[in-house]
């Protein structure tokens, strides 16, 4: 039975290397669950097979700068000269809607999410050791030796950003990080905050 | 990957004739876990085949007025001129030794936890409607209707309390019940307040 009637806003998040897109594929193939992915809006251009709506909300500069400017976006970071968000109304629409809106963004967009809603849950996907991360961030592609350093000293400054998240999960393994976000949401959704009013309602105790 | 060492104290409470026992038995039959059951310290004598450490500490009267005044006792109450309770000593050796320890208990023992163990979850098992409440309440035997009136306006009261737990869990099927259960057992032991030092002690990020 459930007590809560609207969906719960899902942040996986951390450091970059630790596998969040992985996690995430691995929860949205589990079943028993009403999960969505937020769909990011952004102002690069569309590539061959990508479709406005199923990858990114493609709009212009300006009108992502409205957006930022009215307050509209949730969180939104700028990359290469482009600008890569989630505008608010949409995640809101699929939340009223009993839908658990999943974000799968940066710790910098994280933050921004903490700020805006309050009952949101921030989960950190954390490495198991530094070494794992090291090996994630160096077998990647060619790159130098300089820009491995500073993904490294990024990604320790984002693992001291930990604290500001609701959750660790370690990503030992993809199913048992996969495994732990459904057991969270699951219990979110039994916390007395989201609850009570519900259920005194149901049982009119209160008459 | 575990980061938490500590076990969690687990508090399942909620109104009498709501289904407790039924769904902390469930509970202990899943596996995959490392939960044990508090035992009680009681004044009453024992039963045939009851064993002192096992069904119950059964001590004198003066011992157990000792541990109250000493302030020994996590939560304790009086029923027909016996006492029962919880030994706080006990209750911390298993915590310590990385167990979950679940206490059933009343709704008045649970507001007693609360005050003196502030990481306690405290669990209120929830009755799916009160006409179910009603129903479990008189099919259990042959009390005159001033009795069950009574249990009914009590179990009111203490539905009225719920606002203090952490979780409401309804117990629409005794399984649902217990698997959520054990869903935030699993979601706690990933909360920040819980891992982060660990966590950042095993990455050493802050050397």
């Amino acid at each position: 039975m459930k007590l809560d009637d609207k969906g719960i806003l899902i942040v996986i998040s951390g450091p970059s290397g630790v596998g969040k897109g992985t996690v995430r594929s691995a929860l949205f193939q589990m079943g028993g669950h009403d999960l969505v992915y937020s769909i990011s809006m952004t102002t690069r251009k569309p590539r061959v097979n990508e479709v406005h709506g199923r990858e990114y909300y493609f709009v212009s500069h300006e009108e992502f700068e409205n957006y930022i400017e009215e307050g509209k976006m949730l969180e939104y970071a700028e990359f290469v000269d482009h600008y890569y968000g989630t505008p608010y109304d949409k995640v809101k629409q699929q939340l009223d809607s009993g839908k658990e809106v999943v974000l799968e963004i940066e710790v910098q967009g994280a933050s921004q999410v903490r700020e805006k809603m309050k009952d949101a849950i921030l989960i950190f996907i954390a490495p198991p050791s530094m070494e794992d991360l090291y090996k994630r961030l160096t077998t990647r592609g060619t790159e130098s030796q300089e820009v491995i350093q500073a993904r490294i000293e990024k990604a320790k400054r984002e693992i001291n950003l930990a604290y500001m998240y609701d959750y660790i999960v370690v990503n030992d393994t993809v199913e048992n990080a996969a495994d732990k976000i459904m057991a969270i949401i699951r219990a979110e959704h039994a916390k007395v905050e989201r609850t009570i009013h519900k259920y005194k309602e149901m049982l009119e105790v209160n008459k």
